[in-house]
């Protein structure tokens, strides 16, 4: 196809694609003349990755290592995965390492490994250190739980990733955490919302009332 | 205490807690003289409720809003909570409602709660639709297992509440909200990469391994 028909097809403004092509996010066409190239379905599902990274809030040298490592498979699947997960946000200064105290008792009570070296040991430390900063907490009985569920949810998220080639393994694990994430939290406030209704609400249920000015949960 | 010491106490800078002082987002003291006043725990517990929404990203306004929300109870727990945790990022365009077809689908299939003025219902329609922008999808075995574990989760989130005061009640589920989201997202990722050790990784576990330049996991 030419480049107008993949903007198009992508939903993509025409100068985007142009952009995202001399960034080289996205590798040229197949040359068809001096200014025209054709392009194919693998292009369709680069754009698609780099928009879905983009309205994340990814900045572009963030994009551009996920989309190397896409491209530029390293020796282990393991490595290449954990410098891809290693661009998503949040970007939290980990300067507080080589040791994140709060981060490895989570882990250990777990029994899960604990790597200094891998991203989300800074993020969660950092996390906890807000906890605290707070005035909250995390127990026991918390840790626990999260741990056991969240192991749950992570364990489908393994299951359910597609393993044709190597680069839609590392393609799809990039997008599913970071667009699954705010799924999670979503249905976090929402099952907060069905419970407390039950335990807080009044006793007519706010789906059934006809009166919006009591029941206008958004702001 | 003096202000001064409410400062050192709290960890925020003088100038800081004057701007606060200004802009009603802390009450003033018990005033002793025409230029000084002596303030209690109740500042030091306010001073760290609003650091905390602040470092969570809420824009004055927002913060205006929960800490209203907690000075001024309503009538109904129930609205009240929902209003303060409306309050809280992400901020997604809700006007795509008054229907939110992913979202109820998900809600639906799950049995619970399904009302499009909660603000969870509009951003989890958002990610559930940059979930489809991207070519991935929320199947029926992914959303059952995230329904039931991510209640698991809420549910300890509920009995763990303090309930000696309304206002506990609701700066807790504000700032619980807020606070064990980041947590749970770094907790999953952690997860991620426990399991994709055992899976993708090499026979040797990366943790002893001697060469940080083939398992640097971070940026």
């Amino acid at each position: 196809m030419r480049i107008s028909e993949l903007a198009e097809r992508s939903g993509v403004p025409l100068p985007t694609v142009k952009y995202y092509l001399r960034e080289g996010l996205l590798i040229p066409g197949v040359a068809t003349s001096a200014t025209s190239a054709i392009y194919d379905e693998g292009h369709v599902r680069r754009l698609a990755l780099v928009r879905a990274l983009a309205a994340q809030g990814l900045p572009l040298e963030k994009i551009k290592t996920v989309v190397d490592l896409v491209d530029n498979p390293r020796d282990d699947l393991f490595v290449e995965l954990g410098h891809a997960i290693a661009a998503l946000p949040p970007y939290v200064d980990d300067s507080a390492g080589p040791d994140f105290p709060r981060a490895r008792r989570l882990l250990e009570r777990l029994g899960q490994l604990y790597d200094p070296r891998f991203a989300a040991v800074a993020q969660l430390e950092h996390a906890l250190a807000a906890l605290e900063a707070a005035g909250l907490r995390m127990g026991e009985r918390r840790i626990d739980t999260y741990g056991r569920h969240v192991r749950a949810i992570a364990e489908v998220d393994l299951e359910l990733l597609p393993t044709r080639s190597r680069e839609a393994t590392v393609e799809a694990a990039v997008l599913g955490t970071a667009l699954y994430e705010p799924v999670l939290t979503a249905m976090r406030r929402l099952a907060h919302q069905h419970l407390a209704a039950r335990r807080f609400g009044s006793d007519e249920p706010p789906t059934t009332s006809g009166d919006p000015a009591t029941h206008d949960h958004r702001e």
